[in-house]
């Protein structure tokens, strides 16, 4: 059994502040703890205070280094779901050729992550998430910021959060950007900034000037969705895009979603204008209803 | 009444050249018909030979000119749902503000349509759709080109049908592209052909050099969606564009979707080596079944 109880806990770090976040908080928890940076996804300087960096296909180097260190608990933390092109470069060396690359990418991003942690369960590792780790990371429900959405805001909301739910058994992105009852934008595998930056595009060809149409991004993770990998995150950039965008407020999946930094998004919220949200997705709802009647 | 019988055909223009070739049509069959071309939509060819152009927004100069022509029978051909910068700076000069366009937009493209439409109605006019004037017009059933889809190309076709089904209550694109069970981009108001460009983006993200992963481009009217207006259409561009996104197929809804210039649109498809296929989505073959039943 690979995983021993005094282990150390392993991270394995893909892109954004997260890897950084959760690396500081178990320090400061005096937990033991490796940093195992992805190449072509962890930041800089994530990867410069990294224990080892390995290439993201690369299994075998992961699970040899795994091994060596005996994690009590190994987590995901930051973006992985969108390889680079350097990241692909690295893992071509691997393979035989660039169908097999193809095909596992092909199956989709929940496929591929889910794939890496049974992988790494099949081998004996306990794999638990962030949140598990670090439990202030989640969004609580309710107002988190000053500025309160309107009765129409919450309209808005609810669309957004029902075509997540709709498009919950596709293999697509956790985000949407809503306007009245317009469906702006849906993520694809471009991720949530990208998305916005669209949305952005898209609302000006409506207004010819800056966009001042109120709207909504909605982030929620899916129903089902093993929150061990690939939880949907926001952060104050997020915040940011979604104000270039023309949206004036940010709804994510309370205790489903990260918000990371969170006083650093509320404060860009704040200054914005835009109202930020906790909310709990229909799906979820219903599954705690449930739960209160057991 | 301002219908009348023998009153003839008005084409309220939109965008691209299936106003066109319904005028053609119509001319080769020797029906009387107008052609009222929407200033910012038409094309430049349309408008030129075109009986009058208005904006889009301005209800009240198109109804005086319906009144005079006195029409058996209007359509809507082409796109006009998604209001350029010169359109909307028209129809401002016609409304106390900005806020009250923004009002009509944000309500979505269907509201919009649905209610110019009712408009027309319940001033007496009748609305018909393009497919009624010219029926050879709709895709049909089956594979429209030389190249015939694999099992695997039919799987993903089955993925992008279930998709859009699961987006039907929402007002949002009818197209998506799919590659294996991964959703690639799902059409927003910025239209088809943008999406495909985006899915361009996204693919060469993922592999470097050109894209050459499989996938098709999926494109079907919504469940009830009134196809007198915004029937999803394809044409020669359409297939190009999905050929640079990387994807090797097209399917369109048969029998609700308009093929624009469908000898080219076969002709590019063959010569690209992209399968065109005409099919039943999975919402329409159940209408088909209760219909038999009954």
């Amino acid at each position: 059994m690979p995983s021993a109880d005094n282990g150390p806990v392993v991270i394995l770090a893909g892109g954004g502040c997260l890897p950084r976040q959760l690396a500081d908080h178990l320090l400061s928890e005096g937990r033991t703890f490796r940093l195992l940076a992805f190449r072509g996804f962890a930041d800089r300087d994530v990867r410069a205070r990294a224990d080892a960096v390995v290439n993201l296909l690369d299994l075998k180097a992961i699970e040899a280094q795994l091994r060596i260190w005996k994690p009590a608990l190994i987590t995901l933390a930051g973006a992985v779901h969108r390889p680079s092109a350097a990241a692909l470069f690295g893992a071509f060396t691997l393979f035989a050729n660039r169908q097999e690359i193809r095909t596992i990418i092909s199956k989709g991003d929940d496929n591929l992550l889910r794939g890496a942690v049974s992988i790494l369960e099949g081998n004996g590792f306990r794999v638990t998430g962030v949140h598990e780790l670090m439990p202030g990371v989640t969004a609580s429900v309710g107002v988190l910021g000053r500025v309160m959405p309107t009765v129409e805001d919450r309209a808005v909301i609810s669309v957004g959060f029902r075509v997540l739910q709709a498009l919950s058994p596709f293999d697509v992105g956790q985000a949407v950007a809503v306007s009245g009852e317009r469906v702006l934008a849906i993520e694809g595998p471009e991720g949530t900034d990208r998305m916005l930056r669209r949305t952005n595009a898209v609302q000006r060809h409506f207004f010819l000037s800056r966009p001042s149409l109120r709207g909504a991004l909605v982030k929620a993770a899916k129903a089902g969705q093993d929150l061990r990998f690939d939880m949907p995150a926001i952060g104050p950039r997020t915040v940011r895009e979604a104000h270039k965008a023309g949206l004036n407020g940010v709804a994510i999946g309370a205790g489903t979603s990260l918000i990371v930094d969170i006083d650093e998004t509320i404060a860009v919220a704040d200054r914005l204008g835009l109202y930020l949200v906790g909310a709990i997705p229909p799906w979820q709802e219903s599954k705690i209803m449930e739960r209160a009647d057991a």
